[in-house]
């Protein structure tokens, strides 16, 4: 499998990734080694990471709760002290086991650890492997906002095995597939058609081209100034939407591929409206997602507090709203304003 | 006022700042201005801030404690709700003003604040005006253990007003004189010299070198992987007496500066012992900071507790202690192990 070079830092896979791995260790004379784990991690990947994987001593391991909802400072100072309480300095390594709730928390921390300590991503998730491997994104929530708080820092490297997916349930994987069909949608149509047609989605081969094409993108555009914000396509409602299921108890709390799968559709009917997606590309969006991820009712009272939980959204500056459309399959435009009135016109096609 | 140009921004002084302040805010087409101040700054500085400097709206002002004690995660918390309650956003302003705990909060929280968002610092006390003014490091301690998350990056400038020291206590000012004192030590003999022979360290121009010995080491090594090290001189034992005085309710608590003299006079009689400073020039540091500095108790168990303390220093590696001594007047070595018993040795001859 080939790697892929991203900023200062690369993606390996399988037996590549251990390889590097063991190389980097070995030149780096680190004087800790710590694991971050989550309960789920603990339990079925440890045990295969300890085994097969890391030929080395591990200082410690922590284990943090896993969930969208314990992204916070609070899980952060816990992790904190528990590299000051075993000794952390300078010179250590930190090991994320995880999902992307996982990685990104564990490399805000490594990135902030005495002003910043080495720290490389094992994502064993579908979503944090094909989304938070390049980017070097870290931080977590302050409230209901999402990742109000974080750095922008690369991680030493980063190692994909894709064992990792069998230990987890269809749904959190199916939550993945949605990131990828989104990087179809924003740059390449020929993988958007091959990946819906196929469904092939847990392929080693689907998702290292489903990272070099996000890598492509941040490489263009490491600070997201410009052509980097494409990546959003489906966020801006789906971020919002995200937060709003997660803070309302009479609705269930979606995966993050599930919000922003609604999110495309929603997204896909503005880029109908406003930058002339032809209506087969929109109904091919939306019967795609609705394919693999179940409808979710949201009347317009839900649409009102959606919307207003919009102009939290980090990606907003100076009060507007900005959003990316599709032209076409596989082309996307930044930074368009959207008309308030389209809003219920997008969730009335989401509902019909 | 000559400036001084640092590693990406730059350094002002009196007009001169506020004519750079002025043509930076109204090419940064900035979305709001945040400005942090604690009750000291609040009271002392933000009439005189708004009066003379700052010809622009605040949009919110946010106050913080003063005090070390309150340069914790907790605090952190609090300003990154406030900006986020305000609807800061990316491209959003925080104005730092105060002495080096809101410098070094502030611009921690400006740093992580989305991931990173434009500040100014405005030092307001003589340390913050010749330590924390370069170098780009901010953080918060994480209990006791001083400046342990933290990242480093650079504030859009630093902008110096020495009426702000007319507000300030005559300890909190002598405070600051201990690390110009140190800045002539570990690298300009002739500036120690003028400096405690004249005593005008409230100067400008004496404030100005300064910042410059600073900046010139800094800008040598910006990652503090060598030479920046010397600028540690005193800090190693002179930060422990500071953590163990902060946590002992037995013990004053100690200013930045008072702890620092102590760990000079402490690392200046290393110096004589292992790297053969002279006996009469460290009789010359000792009775120097002591003419300026209150001479403190420390008991035989106080120094061993204190010792404990040392190994937790965010400054070494792999669990060794890491000395910066000197050879001679204006020139500091670094990276050098100290015998544990020469440690009470010290603390006898600061003692006598």
């Amino acid at each position: 499998m080939k790697s892929i070079i991203s900023q200062s830092y690369e993606v390996h896979f399988g037996e590549l990734a251990k390889a590097a791995l063991k190389q980097h260790i070995a030149k780096s004379n680190y004087s800790k080694v710590f694991v971050l784990v989550d309960e789920n991690t603990k339990e079925h990947c440890l045990p295969f990471f300890k085994k097969e994987i890391l030929e080395y001593p591990i200082d410690s391991i922590f284990e943090i709760e896993s969930g969208e909802e314990n992204k916070n400072i609070s899980a952060c100072t816990k992790v904190w002290e528990w590299l000051s309480n075993f000794d952390g300095d300078r010179k250590s390594l930190l090991i994320n086991l995880g999902g992307g709730v996982l990685t990104d928390l564990g490399g805000f921390v490594a990135s902030t650890f005495k002003r910043g300590i080495d720290f490389i991503n094992f994502p064993t998730t579908l979503l944090s492997m094909v989304d938070a491997s390049v980017g070097g994104k870290t931080g977590v929530d302050l409230g209901v906002l999402k990742n109000q708080i974080g750095v922008i820092n690369q991680p030493v490297m980063v190692l994909i095995f894709t064992e990792f997916l069998k230990t987890m349930d269809s749904r959190q994987r199916v939550s993945g597939y949605a990131e990828m069909l989104k990087h179809g949608l924003i740059a390449d149509e020929e993988y958007w058609k091959q990946l819906k047609d196929k469904g092939d989605f847990t392929d080693v081969i689907r998702i290292q081209e489903s990272i070099a094409i996000k890598n492509e993108v941040v490489l263009q555009d490491p600070t997201e100034k410009g052509l980097r914000k494409i990546l959003n396509f489906g966020h801006t409602l789906g971020h919002a939407i995200e937060s709003y299921c997660l803070d309302n108890p009479e609705k269930r709390t979606l995966l993050h591929g599930e919000a922003i799968a609604i999110g495309m559709i929603l997204e896909g009917y503005l880029s109908h409206e406003l930058k002339g997606l032809s209506k087969i590309s929109l109904d091919e969006i939306k019967s795609t997602f609705l394919q693999y991820f179940e409808h979710v009712d949201f009347h317009p009272e839900d649409v009102n507090s959606i919307l207003k939980l919009l102009k939290y959204d980090k990606k907003n500056t100076h009060g507007d709203i900005n959003f990316v459309l599709l032209q076409s399959m596989g082309e996307a435009v930044f930074d368009v304003k959207v008309p308030d009135e389209l809003f219920q016109k997008a969730f009335a096609y989401y509902r019909e």
